[in-house]
C-alpha cells in the first residue's frame, strides 16, 4: 500500500500546486491513501469548505488541521459534517469535529487518520500522548484498521520524536507538520513506524513560512503593528513524505521524503519511480 | 574556497564522530575552513575547555554555542583565552567571551564567524538582528573578511528564515542551530547568502535530540522529575552544511547539506566529490 | 464556619513563621479549618515528609503544592500515604497522590480541597477547568460537603479570575498562589464565592519570591550561571486570606487578607478580632 | 512632593474614572505629580491622541504604556509629538516615541518618568535593566532630577522585584503594571525607593481584567474563537499608589495604595487625608 502525505498548504500558492500536481502524482505513484495538513489553506488562517472540497477533490483521502484550525469560523460548523476534515485529537471535548477518522483508501485498506496537537511553545492543550494512546486503543493497527497516520502539529523536535517513539509499532507513520520547514530526518523506527520530523510546507518558499517575507522580517527588526501578514504568491512547491507500507503488518518497508517544486531541493520516492 | 559547518556535537557519541572523522573529511574534501557548534559537547551540557580542544584539533577553525554555552561553568572562563570559541552576539554586554571571531582559513581567506541565538521559545536576550547588523558592520563581507558565516542558534523557523533574508548578500552562509534536527531546506538565496534551517547534530540519532529516549519520553508522559538526562551512547552520525564560496565575492556558489552516519539517510556534497 | 488559607511556605523562614503563629492564630480566631500551601517549604523547592508533617501540626488541615510539587523526591512517595496533602488534580492520571481531599473541620464540617494548576506561562498540564469541574461534580457543595476551598496555582491573573467566575456559586473560596505577591483584590463574587488573586507567601519579604536577592538579581542582569538559589533566611511573614463561611450554604460570608510580619503592611480579619 | 500613579486604564470604564474623579483628588490631596498607564485606555488596547488628551487634561502629567502601546495605529504618530506620553524604553532603537520623560510637577519639581518593558512571559525587547541603567544615568535623581518614577510594565513578580532593588536608592517608586490586579505589597525598600508590584487597573473590576468576562472565559473552557473581547462597561474603580516624596532626597517618605471604587476594598493614604 502507497501512502502520501503532504504538509501544511499555504494560501493560494501552496493550493494551486496541489490541485495542479496531485492528480498526476496520485496516478503516477498509484497512490492508495493521501492526507494533507490544510491549516493555513485559506489565506495562511485556517480552511473554508470550498477549500476543503477542492483538497479533497485533488486526491486527499483526509485533511488535517493544527493551532490554526479554526481561523476561519465557518470550520467551526462544516467539520461537523465533513467527517474527512480532523483537527487535533486533544482538542477539549466539545470541541467541534473529530481528532481522528478511518478513510478507506484505494486498496480496500483501512486506514486510521490521527491529527494531536503539541503544548511546547504552543497553545496548551490536554495531552497529546494520551489522546493518541485513546484512538490507537479505539481503532488498533492490524486489528481494526491496515495503517494509521498521526500528524503530529508540534513546534518543539523532542515532543514529536518522543510521540514517535512512543507509538514506535503502533503507527505505520508519525509526521510532523507546523514549522513549515521540510526536515531531513525520516527514517523506519525499530518497531517499523515510518517518521520524519516536519513535512514542510506546500506554498511558495521564497518566504517566510508561507507569508511574504517584508512582513514578518520588519516584526522581528521593529516592535510596532504593520501590514496584515499576507501569503507570498509565488510558484508553490510540494512537501511531504511518501511511505510504502506492508499490507501484512502495516508497518513502513521504505520512506523518502518528497520535494518538488521551486527553491527546494528535488526529492522523490526512487522505490516508487 | 570551501566552507563546511557541523550542527551541534552531543555529548561522546557526538565528540567521536567529529574526532574520527573529520581529519579524513577535511583532507578528502579540502576543506579550507570548518565550524562545528558545540554547546552540548559535555554530556549534552555546554562544553569544557579540554573537549574544545578536541574539536580544534580534530580540524575545526571555530566552535560556536547557544542557549547551553555556560551550563559548563569552566566555560566562563576558558573562553576568554579560547579566541576560537564563540557564544551568542547578543549576550548582555559583559557577557565573557565574543559574539563573533575571525578565522584564517587554509586558503589565506580571512572568515568572520558570528553566532547569535533567537528569541522566540528560549531566553530573552538582546536583539540578534541588531547584534549581527554590529558585527556585520564591524567586518564587512568583501571589504575586511572574505567570508561570513552566521550560526544562528533558534528554536522558531520563522526567525532563522527572517535572520537569513535580513542579511542575503551579506553573508556566505546562514544556517541554524538547536532544534538537533537536520532540515532538508538548503537553498542559496537571492542575494548570494547560503540558507540551512538547521544543521541537525552531530550524535546519536537514536534518542530524542541526543538524550537517551526514555527519560524525555517518560518526561512528557508523566509529570514528575526522573532520571537525569543522559546523551544516547550509541554510534554518532555528522549532519551539517558544505558551501562552495566565491573567493571573489564570498557568496555562496554552490550548497548542499552533510549527513552521514546510522539513521540518517545519506548527503554529500557531490561538488566535492 | 472560619476558614483560613494561608500562601506558600518558602524555606526555613517561611516554615519558622508558620509553626510559630499558626497555633496561637487557630486559637485566637477560633479557626475551623486551615490550608496551607507548601511547594515552597524545602529550601525553596518542593516538600518533604517532616516538613509537611510540620506544618500540620501546626494546625494546618490540608497541604496543597503546585509546580515544585516533586522537587523533593519523597514527595512521589510519601504523598501516596499522607492523605491530606494534594497536589494539583490536572497532574496526568496515574500521577502519585491526589488532586482533593475532604478534610473535617473543627467544626464538624466537611471541607472539600481542591488544587489545579493554571496553564499560562507554565508547565503544560491537562486543563483545569475540567479538573476542577470533575472535583466539584464528585463532591458538590451543600450536598456532599459544606464548603469548598480551591487553591489554584498559576502565573496568569486572567486565569485564576476566570477559575474563580467558573464556579462562582459552586465554591466557597478560589484564592490564586505561586506568584508569591499577595493581592488586595480579595472579594465576594456574586454567587457567594471568595476570591483572592493571590495570597502571597509564607516566607522572608526582604527578598525575591522568598529567596535571597542577589542571584535573581544577578540572574537578569546577566545570562550566565551562578550560585545556587538559596531562601532568605530573615523573618519571615505570613499572608493569606481569612473567610467566614456561612454553614448553610457553604458561601463566603466576609472576606479579608492577612498579613502578619515584616515588610507587609499588617491587616487581620476585624470580623474575628 | 506628593506623587500618585495609577494603573492600566482599561476602556471607558476605566476612563470615565479617572475623567470623572481625578480632578478632585488632586485637588484634594494636593498632588503635585500623576502619571497613569494608558495601554489599554481605547477599546482593552491601546490608545488614541483623542484619549490621551483626555487623561492629560483629568490631571495626569505623564501617561505610560506597555505591550500594548501601538495597538491603535494612530499612536505610533501622535507619540512623536505628545512628549507626555511614554513608551517602554526597551523597545528597538528606531521606535516612535521615548522610553522617559521629564515633567515639571506641580511644586516645581522635575520629575524622570520612565517606562520598561519585563521579558518574562512576554514579547522579548532588549535588556529592561539596562535600558532603566541607562535613563537613570542620563537623569540621576538628586543631580537632574527630584524624583524618578518608573512603571515596571511586566507579568513576573520576579522581574519586578528584581527591577525595584536594583534602583532601590535611584528612583522614587518602582511600581508594576500589566496584571491588571492591585497587589498589597507596597513598602520602601532599604535605600528609600517605594514599591507596589503591581498598581492594578483603573476600569470595572467585574470582569477579567477589565473585559467582559463572558469570553475570556470561554476561551479557558474552549480552544475555538468565539466574539471580539469587550471592555466591561459597569462603573469604574480607581487602583494605584500613592507616595509622599522627600524634596530634598527625592526618596519616598512614605507610601499607600489607592483603591476607590466597586469591588475593591477602600485605600487610601492616610498622611494626605
Ligand atoms: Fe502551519
Ligand atoms: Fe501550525
Ligand atoms: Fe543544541
Ligand atoms: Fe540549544
Ligand atoms: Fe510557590
Ligand atoms: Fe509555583
Ligand atoms: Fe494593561
Ligand atoms: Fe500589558
Amino acid at each position: 500500500m502507497r501512502l502520501l502525505f503532504l504538509g501544511d498548504v499555504v494560501g493560494r500558492s501552496g493550493r494551486n500546486v496541489v490541485v495542479d500536481q496531485l492528480p498526476a502524482l496520485r496516478e503516477r505513484w498509484k497512490l492508495d491513501c493521501v492526507v494533507i495538513n490544510g491549516e493555513n489553506a485559506a489565506g495562511g488562517f485556517g480552511i473554508t469548505e470550498a477549500i476543503c472540497d477542492d483538497l479533497l477533490s485533488a486526491g486527499a483521502d483526509a485533511v488535517t488541521l493544527g493551532n490554526h484550525s479554526f481561523d476561519q469560523r465557518e470550520a467551526l460548523v462544516f467539520i461537523e459534517r465533513q467527517t474527512r476534515l480532523i483537527r487535533p485529537a486533544n482538542y477539549p471535548p466539545g470541541t467541534p469535529g473529530r481528532g481522528a477518522t478511518v478513510v478507506e483508501a484505494r486498496n480496500g485498506a483501512r486506514v486510521l487518520v490521527v491529527n494531536a496537537m503539541g503544548r511546547l511553545y504552543i497553545d496548551p492543550l490536554d495531552d497529546p500522548f494520551s489522546a493518541v494512546e485513546r484512538e490507537l486503543a479505539a481503532c488498533p493497527l492490524g486489528e481494526v484498521c491496515d495503517a494509521v497516520l498521526i500528524d503530529m502539529h508540534a513546534e518543539a523536535t523532542s515532543e514529536k520524536l518522543a510521540m514517535a517513539h512512543f507509538v514506535d509499532g503502533r503507527a505505520t507513520l508519525v509526521v510532523g507538520t507546523h514549522t513549515h520547514v521540510p526536515t531531513a530526518d525520516h527514517r523506519i523506527l525499530p518497531g517499523g513506524t515510518a517518521y520524519l520530523s516536519d513535512a514542510g510546507m506546500c506554498g511558495d518558499y521564497d518566504s517566510i513560512l508561507g507569508m511574504a517575507k517584508e512582513e514578518p522580517i520588519r516584526r522581528f527588526l521593529q516592535k510596532t503593528p504593520g501590514a496584515r501578514m499576507e501569503p507570498a504568491n509565488g510558484p508553490g512547491a510540494l512537501a511531504g513524505i511518501a511511505v510504502e507500507v506492508c499490507d501484512k503488518t502495516g508497518h513502513a518497508l521504505d520512506v523518502a521524503p518528497i520535494r518538488l517544486g521551486p527553491h527546494l531541493s528535488e526529492a522523490r520516492p526512487h522505490f516508487w519511480e
